[in-house]
């Protein structure tokens, strides 16, 4: 008998934010694509202004009456086609009708944040201090937008590329703004409480350990800093070599407690050696004093990735300046790393979870600073990832583990390609 | 003071089936794309056999081994490139581990069904004779891989189209057959269980009879009909015109024990008008005596269809010989009307819904034969909507309503475009 082989063998992991399952088929990689390609890099292309482009300074914007101002750096407006708007009639849904076709309004507001004036920009070649005021600008936004009693929620995203869905490629990101949680952070909160209440500590606070003792585990592993770690007190247990089958760590029990391992009595024996129960490897991608990058364990997109603050910070308005200057810098780093992966202008969407704005004193409490980066890029420039069919149907599937997404992620240069 | 307009202000809806939320924003249809753009109908440039398709007859497998027999209507064969395999090493997980690294081994198989051997058919232009024999294969591969102990559930589903990631436009859909219920259907189930605790009925059953009597109703609402249907005795409320915002009629309360209304005191006065809690308009594309189609009334995708078993039945398997015509003949006229809708290929990806195969006598009896498919079309054969961004960061969205998508579905042609 062989050992379950992550690399190899078909599993599902927990996404314990939204209490769902992902289906990872690591073997599945090297199937044939008759499908789709996309354009690939079309940014060599862009001009720095575009006289069409309603996003450009100085241009007339999209409802063909405002003119842009003459803007520097960011440039934040209302969205001229919101998605939810603040003055509509109020609907009091009947609370005893038909179950089947419930239905409530949602007012909320729609803004639109041009990050950079130059239309062939990206976060991806921007510096850190070009990105410092993209960040002031979700700060402001954020704050602002909190003073309103109807305003609950503040969702600020970015659609990046033609892939994801962008309409108009001049740097710019959103914020949705609603009267109510919506669904993916509200149930985020609901997965906080239960584990919060469950292991009296923060899941997101207890994730940045994990993959921080996770990667100190694996450098262990190997020869050169074995002796290092050693010496700072670090139980590497019967861990041996990286390419043999080990048994789990004592440090992946840490959070737990009192580790207990599975008795021999019901672990199954293969051929005298034990199964890994996790896989190995890495998932940092990278990181600085404040912040931290991962391919979460329970990554759903190929080359998806999270940013989690260290601390246990509610939102971006908490953070001191050397945390926004940390989180600019991390922001430059994974966005060149995602370009330089497959040498284009890497498509995704990117999102910020952080407390809601509805005064609930235990929301915020569990609100713990993050952001998501999902990208749909699998194999190359040109081939991406659908998440079609069994995904929609059944569950989420990925091709690649996350602990192969991230090493390759991790081997990337942070200085971008069109710059080298 | 307007009254709420559900063709005008955004709002969200319900969906029991996953007891989630989707954000209809139906004022947002008119906004400006700069954006991609799909490569639309590729379907006249296909020949009916192509040499290089590993999914025509007498050809080369992707595999590179196997040839593809010189078949006549369907033909099965396990996939070259399987998702899930049958064949791996168990795994068994450590219950104790850290709850942020929880996986589990998922084994299974993976079958492709080709529809046609015709390299350029699809279901929208195959005649119902031609498809009879697609539904016989998938109750074959249903009926044969229930008997195998490790396989607990049977997805069903096509991704047809560029657009929907299908690898090979050669028409031909899969099953991947899992010793676990995927996290969709499991969560049905759960919630169909909810409701059929709250309501003591089955929630599927209960949902046809909505959109059927609520096409009714809306019938009943044109001068030419309403006679007819008011010697049925189908009492049409205080409905008048189909352009007034009406109350709420009696019938959309049918399923509940006691049709309760808000009472006027609670109920918001808007210049004497009382303010619609549902939509008006049928969500109803099509039906014959054993099939209904419609456009759900929490559909996410703009042109969403949810095709339903007027008689429970768990699944494909328990349909008689007229069940089985009439599902061929829902299948080819759904599909017809969809590539007629923009006049070109119509992408989407569809599943089968039915009952488990893990011999659980509760789910069985909770299990309502559906269909699912999910276009991802928005405007026209080359602008689609994206669920990106906001959708994936904060809840599903849509422009258009569901009542106006199903308009536009039912006036379209039952005739292709192509042989007309
Ligand atoms: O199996 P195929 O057709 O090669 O691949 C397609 O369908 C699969 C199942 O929905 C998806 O996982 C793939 O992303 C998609 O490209
Ligand atoms: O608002 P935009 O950029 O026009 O539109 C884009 O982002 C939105 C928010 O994620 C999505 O709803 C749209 O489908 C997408 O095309």
């Amino acid at each position: 008998h062989a050992a379950f082989d992550f690399n190899n063998h078909s599993h599902k992991r927990f996404n314990p934010l939204t209490h769902s399952w992902v289906l990872c088929s690591p073997h599945r990689t090297q199937r044939p694509w008759q499908g789709k390609r996309e354009d690939g890099d079309e940014l060599d292309k862009r001009p720095s202004y575009d006289p069409s482009c309603y996003l450009c300074p100085r241009n007339t914007r999209a409802n063909g009456g405002m003119l842009n101002p003459d803007y520097h750096d960011t440039f934040v407006f209302q969205n001229d086609f919101p998605a939810v708007q603040q003055d509509q009639p109020s609907l009091i849904p009947s609370k005893d009708s038909n179950p089947l076709l419930q239905v409530e309004s949602v007012r909320g507001e729609c803004h639109v944040i041009c990050f950079s004036p130059e239309h062939d920009k990206t976060l991806a070649d921007m510096t850190e201090l070009e990105i410092r005021p993209v960040i002031d600008a979700w700060i402001d936004t954020y704050n602002s937008l909190k003073q309103k009693p109807h305003i609950n929620h503040i969702q600020i995203f970015e659609n990046k590329g033609a892939a994801m869905g962008c309409s108009n490629p001049h740097p710019h990101g959103q914020v949705w703004s609603t009267e109510d949680i919506p669904q993916e952070p509200a149930q985020e909160l609901v997965n906080m409480a239960r584990y919060q209440k469950q292991h009296s500590r923060c899941m997101l606070c207890d994730y940045v350990k994990t993959e921080v003792d996770t990667d100190l585990k694996v450098k262990a592993t190997t020869a050169a800093t074995a002796a290092t770690l050693a010496a700072s007190a670090i139980d590497t247990g019967s861990v041996s070599a990286p390419s043999s089958p080990s048994s789990t760590s004592s440090l992946e029990y840490m959070n737990e407690p009192e580790p207990t391992h599975l008795s021999t009595a019901t672990e199954p024996q293969l051929n005298g050696v034990k199964p890994r129960t996790t896989p190995d490897g890495s998932r940092v991608v990278c990181e600085n004093v404040s912040f931290l990058c991962v391919v979460p364990f329970w990554a759903t997109w190929p080359f998806e990735t999270m940013v989690l603050s260290k601390h246990h910070l509610a939102r971006l308005s908490d953070m001191n300046a050397t945390q926004k200057e940390d989180l600019a810098n991390i922001l430059r780093r994974i966005t060149c790393r995602y370009d330089n992966l497959f040498r284009c202008s890497f498509p995704y969407s990117m999102g910020i979870h952080q407390a809601p704005t509805n005064g609930d004193k235990d929301q915020e409490d569990l609100s713990h600073l993050h952001l998501h980066f999902y990208p749909p890029l699998l194999r190359s420039a040109t081939v991406r990832k659908f998440l079609v069919g069994f995904e929609l149907l059944g569950q989420a599937q990925r091709d690649l583990t996350p602990e192969q997404a991230a090493t390759r992620l991790a081997e990337c240069s942070e200085v971008h390609y069109r710059s080298a």
